[in-house]
């Protein structure tokens, strides 16, 4: 079975995810706030999404996407994964 | 703020995910409970994640992604999102 890079590191997958999400939304202006609001997302666990300190569920992927106006799949490919 | 027309339905978003993993399973000749020990996931909580009926967490995106050989990134895409 093909085993990939990536999954011996669980910690630094989801740095880079939450990093992905940090810049788009800086790219667009966006506060950390607003993204939050837009999500649909309560704030504070909106910041732990973005320091890759949650597993982050893929509807609220899909949600924060939305609200950054890009793919999923973008912030996936951002991240590398 | 741009809305896409996915976040309309987060039901039929989790089914097209858990479809994309069951192609993709087939398509290597795996069962789905050789998927679930692969990707070290709970056999029912795979089978429930593969018909749509679970709100997959990213690690366990990435978990399934590896024991199928392809990017986290392609399952999404499968799924159109």
């Amino acid at each position: 079975m093909a085993r990939i890079s990536f999954l011996s590191d669980a910690n630094g997958d989801l740095r880079r995810i939450g990093s992905a999400i940090r810049e788009r939304r800086k790219a667009i202006g966006l506060s950390q706030e607003a993204l939050a609001d837009a999500a649909g997302i309560d704030r504070a666990h909106a910041g732990k999404i973005e320091r890759g300190e949650r597993n982050v569920t893929i509807l609220n992927i899909l949600r924060i996407a939305s609200a950054l106006g890009c793919r999923p799949s973008d912030l996936l490919m951002d991240s590398g994964l």
